[in-house]
C-alpha cells in the first residue's frame, strides 16, 4: 500500500496575492523565494479583472516565465505555485496551478500537501461519470466542487473541503474572488501578509521579505479566508484542533530566513545543533555540516561544544537539471557529483560530520566515505533529527517503510553501516525544545508521525483496510 | 585609457588533461567546478588522437554541453575554459578555446588573465597583414606564433610569450602535444595534478578534487610545461621571478576548497575574519556574512569576537540568465533581488556585517539599508580587504579610478556615503598576515597593486604613453 | 450565432495502425503525409502492450517529434492527429490525440471534423457535474462514454456516437483495442488499409503510399470498426444511409496524389479544369494556376482549350511559423509575401488565372492586382468551384455568411470587385461531373451545403433555435 | 586530387541593398526568395550609418531571423547570404558574410562560388604568417585586401581580385561603401536593380519581384561595381572576355520564375522538355515530371507530344531539418521519404518520367522502381540535359569523376543500371538552342565543362601539377 500512495506525495510551494496592479510579477518573485520547494514545474494563474488567464510550464521559475509571459499575464490578483520534482510525476499536465473552466465560470486551483484519502474519492468519482485530467490527488478538490449541490460557490468549497482528509493548503482564484484554505491539523506552512492595500499569502515568509511584504498571521488550521472587492473575511469549514505542523519543515524543509509558525528557522537549526551538542558531544578538531540544510546546525554544534566549524563539504551551486551525471566508471575513478570533500581541511583531522537526518543509509555512507578518502582521520556522524521509522503521508517523500534505515537497525547498527566512528541522532524531547515547543505544552503543535508511527489522521481509510492508529497520543 | 583597457579585462577558469580515454568527460566535470570563474561561456577542444575536435557556446557548462555534445568529443587529451561575463563582450566569437587551423596542423589556445600589452601588439601585427577574428586578447598569442620564424613549434611558442606582458595562464593543445604556460610574475593561479596516469591542470585545486586527482605542485611562474607522448617536460621561456600572485583570489574569487598557491581559502577567510576581529572589534548582538565569499570571514570574526554568527542576509540560489530583474518601480515598493535580510534574526539586533571589499559603495549601501528596514538597530561594515584604490590590469574586472569609492574618500567618508554606523578595511599587513605572507617575507609574492597602486609590469607601454611606475617598490 | 460556432471548426488529419513493432514510427511518416490537413500541432499516442504512452506539441511533426521522442513510444498499435492552425485556438491542451486515464483503464480520441451540437451536449454534461479539460468539441465524446450505463466499452462508445451530430471521423485506442468510426454522413473521409499483417487507417490515401500500404477501402458511414487481438470486426452505431463527402476536399483540401471516397484528387482536379474550358472559354496567351491546389486545375484548363500552361504565380517554399510578416510600409512599397508574380512570364500577356474559390474576395482581388503590376494586359479570373454562399458547419473554416463574398453579390460584383477581365465560376452539375458523381446519380454523395445552404443535418438544434432546413432535397 | 576540392563546393545566393531605410529587412525578404540556393545558414550584415552589425546563424533564413534580430539590424546599407549543406561544412563560422574588423575599419564579404586556386593561395598566405577563421575559400579574398600595398581600399581590392581564379560573385560591404564583383567568365548570375532610390543586386531575380524593385541589367564579368554617397560607378579588375554562366543554372538550380542572364528558367525549362520530346519520343499514357525542377520540364514535353501531363510523383513540402530519417528496415517495408509514387495515377500506365540530370545514378533507379512498384507498365526515362561526365569545380557540388555513372557507362548501359524501359539525355546541340544561345553563336556563353571536361580556367595551377586542358575550344 505505501508504495502506491508513495507516488502522490509532493512537496511543494504556493503564493498567492490580491489587490495589486502587478500581480504576475509579485507572484514571480514570490515563487522564485520558494523555489527550493519544488523544481520540477511552476505556473501562475491572473485574474480579478473578470478573466483567468495563465501561464505554466516544466522547469524552475525563471525558465518557465523567460520569453515575456508575464507580460501576457495582466491582473490585479494572482496565485502561482512550484511543484516538486517527484520520480515519473505525469510531467506538464500536473504542473500547478490547475484551471478549470466551465459555462459557468472559472476555477484555479493551487494546493501544497498530499490528501491521504485521495485514491477513495477519485474511485467515487469517477464511478459517477468524472474523468480526472491529472495525476494529482489536487484535482478531486475541484471535481468535489463541481459536484456539490449548494447553490452558492463558497459553500460549495467549504462542503468540498470536508470531504478531504490528510495535508492540504489550496489557493483557489475565480474571476472574482480568492480563497486560501488550511487542513484541520495544519500541516504544512502557510502565512498571510501585506503588501500596501494588497494582501499576500505564502508557503513561507521569505516570500514576504524579498517582496517587501509585513507579515500579519498565520492561517489557522481549518479556516477558511475568502477575499474579494469587499475585503477580506475568516470563516471556518471545520472546529479549530491542535495545530500538527511537520517538523520536517524546521529540519530541512524550509528556508532558513523563513519563520515557520512563527519561528525562524536558521535560530531552530543552530539550537539543533547546540542541542545535539549537548546530548551527544565528542572530540574531534573540526565541525562541518552538509550543505545547504545542516549549515546553520554544524555552526551552532561548534559554537556550544567549541570545535571550530570548518568547511569540509562543498556543494557545486551549478547543477541543474541539464548536468551529466558521472558513469559508474567515472564514479569509480573518482568523479564527484554535487558533493566534495576538501582535502585542504578535513586530511588529517577528526571530524564531526552534522546531518539533518538518515533516510536509506546510503547518502551518510558515501559521505563519510568521502571524507575518510581526503584524509580525516575519524568522521563522527550527528543528525539533527530522531532517527524516521515510519513514512510520511502528508506530502514529505520519505520512501517506504521497507527503504527507511532506521524502521530495521538499531542506532549501533546504522553506525556500522554507514562506516562511522560515532552516531548520534537529536532525541524527540532535545527536537521539541530546541524548537520550542516542550515548555509551551506545544508537542501537541508538532506532527512527529515519522519519528513515532502515531498518525494524526486516518491513513487510506476503511475502504482500503488500513486504518492505522490515530494520533492524540 | 583605463575605460578602454576595462573592456578587456576578464576573469575565467581553465583546465586541460592528457592521457585519460574520457577526457572530455573530464574537463567537463572540472570546468564545472570552476563554474564560479566564469558563467558567460564554455567550451571544450579534444585531441591526443590525431585531431582536434571541439564544442564551445554561450552559458553554463551543463547549458552548452546539453545535447550530447560530449559524446562527440573523442580524444585522451582536452582543455577547456570557462569565460566570465564581460558586458558586451563579444558573444560566441570570444568564448574559447580559441581554435586556429592551418594547412601545417591546429592549435587550441585557452587563456586565463590580461595581457597589459595586448593593443600594441595587436596593432603591429594588422599593420603586418594579421586578420583578427576576436576581440579578445588571447588571439595574439596565435598570430605571434604564427609569424614566429623558429622552426620548431615549441621554439616558437616560446618566442611569442616573450613579447607578452601582464598576466596569463595558458593552455595550448595541438594534434600531438599540450603546452602550459604562466607568465612570470605568476598573477593567476595554476596547479599541476594527476589522475591515474594522465596529467591534470587547473585554475584552482577544487577541479582535482571533484574528479578525483591528486595535486602535485604549482606551475611556477616563467614556465613551459610540454607533455606528449613521451612524457611531461619542464622549461623556462622567462627567468624565474617573485611571484606576484593575485590577493583577490584569495579574498573573494575562488572556491573556498580550493588551494591557491598551496594556501586553503576557507581556512584563510577564516583568518582574515579573525584578523579584522582583532584590528577592528565591536560591540554587537550579531555576525553576519554577504554570501557567499564573506560566510568564511564572518565565521572567522564570530569565533574570534564571541560574538555569534547568524544568518542574517540570504542569497537566493535560483538567479539565472533568464531572472527577470524587478522594475523601478517594483524595487521601490521594496522587492529584492538577489539578497534578502532575514527579518527574524537581525531585528531588533545590532549587525556585524561582513563582506570582502568596497568597489563602488553602492552595494554595500544598499545592504546596510536593507538591514535597516529589517529592523537592525546599528550595522557596523567589516571588509576583509583594504580599501580599493587602484585598477587593476591583470584580468580582475574592478572598475576604473574614477569609479573607485576607496580612490577618492577616506575611511569615515565612506561610511558615511554607506550610512554604516562603522566601518572598518583589513590592514595591508592583516591581509598578509593573515594569506601567511608576511612571515615568509612574502610580500614579494602577492600582488597588491589594486590597494596600492604598485603594479608588478609595465603598463600599456610607452606608445600608449602610460608608463605607470612598475612594482618592486 | 454563425460567428461563435466559427471559432470550433477545424480541418484535420488522423492516421491509426493495429499490429505493427513500430508503430509509433509508421504513424510518424503517416502523420507526416497528412501535414497539408493540419500544421498547428501533432501528437501520437502508443498503446497495445498494455499501457497508452504520448506525445505531442505544438508545431510540424518533425518539430514536434525532433528530439527523440519516437524512441520512447513503444508499442503495436497507435493513433495520431494532425491538428489544423484555427486562429486563438487553445494551444497546447487541444493538441490531439486527447488522453483520458481512468482507474478502470485508459482512452485517447483522435477526431477529425466538427460536431453541431457540441455547445449543447457540453451544457448538459456540465450540469450533471462534469468538467472539461479543453475547448476542443472533441472531449465531449470522452465524457459521453465515461457516462454511458452500458457495461462493456463498445456498446458504451455506441451510445455515446448516437448523442452526436455533424461531421466525424473518430479514431480510439484503448489498452487493448482500437475503434473507428465515421459520421452516419461520411462529411470526412477516413480509408483502411493493410501493411503486411498490419491494419493502416488514415484520413488520406497518400498515408498509405508513403508508407508502403495497400489500400484496402473506405470506412463507411455510420461504421464503427473494432480491432483487437481477435483481429477485424465491423458493427454500426446509425443505419446505412446515402454519403455526404465533402466537396472541398476534392476542391481544394485532399493531397492531389490522394484519392477521396476512391477518386483520385489530381485527376479530378484536371477534370474540373477541363470542365471549366468547357463552359467558360476564353481567349487568351498562357494559363496560370494559384499554387498549390490548383497547378492541376490549370493544367486541364490548357490541356482543353490549347493555351500554354506556364508557371505565371510562384509561392515560397519557405514560409514557416517564424516567417516575419512584411510591415504595412513595406507591402506598400511592393514587398510580396507568401506569392510571388512571374514578371518575365506574365508581362504583355493575357493571363488565365486558375484559382480554386472565392471565400472573401480579397485574395482574388490581390492576385488579380500583382498580375497586372508584373505586366499581365489582360486577367481572366476561372474558379474551379461554384460559388461558396453558405458557411460549413462541418469541419471546414469558410467564415461566415457575411463575409462571404458570394453571399452578397452577384458573379458580375464580384468580378468588379476583384477587378478581374472576366469571371466564371465551375457549376454544380459541372463540379458533381468532373468528379463523377453525376452520372452513377451520386450528387446525393456529395455535400454541397456550402454552395446550397442545404444542410444534411440539424445545425445547433432547437435549443439554439436555429433548426436551418436539413438536406435530402 | 578531386575529392579535396569537393569539399570546398558550395552553392550560395546573395543580395544586397544600398540606399534603403529598412535594408536588413528588405535583405531578409530577398534572402527568402534565394533560400533554395542554400539551406544550411544564413546572414545578414548590415551598415550605411558607420559601423557595421551582423547576425547570422546555422538554419533557413525565417530560423536564423526568429527572435527579432531583424530589430537590432539598424543601417541603410546590407548584405545577405544564404549558404548550401555540404556534408560536415564548418559549421557557424562558416556562415556568411564573414566580417573581418581591424583598428582600420571593417568589412564584410558574401560569396557565391568556388575559386580553383584557393589551397594554393592560403598555401602562401599561411607562410606568409596570415591565420585562417574558416574552411571556407571565402576568406583568402579578405587576407589578399589586407596584405595588398595599395594605399586605397577600392586599388586594394582590385589587385586581390585578380590573384583569383574560379567562380566568384563577391558582395563586400564597408563602414562607406559596398563593392560588387563578377568573376572574368561570370560563371554565376549576378543581377543589378533599383528599389526606389536604392541600389539592390540579387543571385536571381526572383529577389527582384519578392521586394518590389525593378531589374536594370546583369553585372558584367570582370566588372568592379562600387556604391557610395556620391553614387554607382563602374570600373573593371579584369578585360573582357567571353561568358561561361553555368548551364545547370537553367537546367536545375535557378528558380523557375527568375530570369539568368536575361533568360526566363520557366519557359527554358519548357523550351528543354519540348526540344527533348523532339529529340526522344516515346509512346505513353502519361508523363510526369520528378519535382521540384523537372515540372516545367515535363509539362513543356506533354505540350510537344500532346501525351497527358500527370501528378504522377509528389514531394513531400514538409521535410526539413528535423525529418527523421525511416531507418533501413523501414525503407525495406516501404516507407517513402521525400518523393511518393501516386499509384492511383501510375498504376496500369506507360510512363515518361523526366528528370533533370543523372549523377550518381542511384536517384533514377530508386525513383523508377518505386514508380514500377506503384503499377507503371513502362518507364522511360528523359533527362533534361547531356550526360554528365566531368566533375565541376565553380561551385556546383556533382561529385567525384569517379561518382559519375556517365563517366564509365554508356547511354545503354546506365538505363539498364536504373532498369528504365528507355533512356534519353538532351544532346548539347539541344540544350544550347532550348536556353537560346545557339544561334547568337552564345555557345561561348554557357559553361558547359560538366558534359565536356573543357573548362574554361586552369584548375588547380601547377603547384598541384593538374593542369587540365583549358576551354575556348
Amino acid at each position: 500500500m505505501l508504495a502506491e500512495i508513495k507516488g502522490l506525495n509532493e512537496e511543494c510551494g504556493i503564493f498567492g496575492i490580491w489587490g495589486h496592479d502587478e500581480a504576475a510579477k509579485i507572484t514571480y518573485y514570490g515563487l522564485h523565494s520558494l523555489q527550493h520547494r519544488g523544481q520540477e514545474g511552476a505556473g501562475i494563474v491572473v485574474g480579478g479583472n473578470g478573466k483567468l488567464t495563465f501561464h505554466k510550464g516544466l522547469g524552475l521559475v525563471t525558465e518557465v516565465f523567460s520569453n515575456g509571459e508575464l507580460q501576457q499575464l495582466n491582473g490585479t490578483a494572482a496565485i502561482g505555485h512550484v511543484r516538486y520534482a517527484t520520480a515519473g510525476g505525469g510531467g506538464y499536465a500536473n504542473v500547478q496551478p490547475l484551471l478549470f473552466r466551465s459555462q459557468k465560470g472559472s476555477l484555479a486551483l493551487a494546493h501544497n500537501g498530499n490528501l491521504v484519502n485521495a485514491e477513495k474519492l477519485k474511485f467515487r468519482l469517477e464511478q459517477q461519470g468524472s474523468i480526472f485530467q491529472t495525476t494529482s490527488d489536487t484535482e478531486v478538490l475541484a471535481h468535489l466542487i463541481k459536484r456539490s449541490s449548494e447553490p452558492i460557490l463558497k459553500e460549495r468549497i467549504k462542503e468540498a473541503l470536508t470531504y478531504l482528509e490528510g495535508a492540504f493548503a489550496f489557493l483557489i482564484l475565480t474571476e472574482t474572488e480568492m480563497y486560501i484554505a488550511l487542513d484541520p491539523h495544519g500541516f504544512r506552512p502557510l502565512s498571510l501578509g501585506r503588501l500596501g492595500g494588497a494582501y499576500v499569502v505564502a508557503s513561507e515568509t521569505c516570500a514576504f521579505d524579498v517582496i517587501g511584504a509585513t507579515y500579519e498571521r498565520e492561517v489557522e488550521p481549518g479556516e477558511l479566508i475568502i477575499i474579494n472587492k469587499q475585503g477580506i473575511r475568516s470563516e471556518r469549514f471545520a472546529p479549530r484542533s491542535t495545530r500538527s505542523i511537520c517538523s520536517m519543515e524546521y529540519i530541512y524543509f524550509a528556508r532558513p530566513d523563513s519563520n515557520v509558525d512563527g519561528i525562524n528557522i536558521h535560530a531552530t537549526r543552530k539550537n539543533l545543533g547546540k542541542r545535539l551538542a549537548l546530548e551527544a558531544p565528542v572530540e574531534a578538531d573540526i565541525v562541518t555540516g552538509v550543505p545547504d540544510s545542516s549549515i546553520s546546525v554544524a555552526i551552532g554544534y561548534a559554537e556550544a561544544t567549541g570545535i571550530p566549524y570548518e568547511l569540509g563539504l562543498i556543494k557545486n551551486r551549478y547543477v541543474g537539471r541539464t548536468f551529466i551525471q558521472p558513469s559508474q566508471s567515472l564514479r569509480e575513478q573518482g568523479v564527484k557529483m554535487k558533493l566534495s570533500p576538501v582535502r585542504g581541511v578535513v586530511a588529517g583531522k577528526r571530524v564531526v560530520m552534522v546531518d539533518d537526518s538518515i533516510v536509506r543509509g546510503t547518502t551518510s555512507k558515501r559521505i563519510v566515505r568521502m571524507l575518510r578518502e581526503a584524509g580525516a582521520t575519524e568522521v563522527h556522524v550527528r543528525i539533527s533529527s530522531p532517527p524516521i521509522t515510519h513514512p510520511c503521508f502528508y506530502g514529505i517523500d520519505t520512501s517506504t517503510k521497507e527503504e527507511l534505515i532506521a524502521a530495521r537497525h538499531s542506532v549501533e547498527e546504522i553506525r556500522q553501516l554507514i562506516e562511522a566512528d560515532s552516531l548520534a541522532f537529536l532525541s524527540q524531547k532535545g527536537l521539541l525544545e530546541a524548537i520550542g515547543r516542550l515548555d509551551d505544552s506545544a508537542w501537541r503543535g508538532q506532527c512527529l508521525a515519522c519519528f513515532t508511527g502515531i498518525y494524526p489522521t486516518k491513513i487510506g481509510g476503511k475502504e482500503h483496510g488500513e486504518c492505522i492508529q490515530t494520533g492524540g497520543r
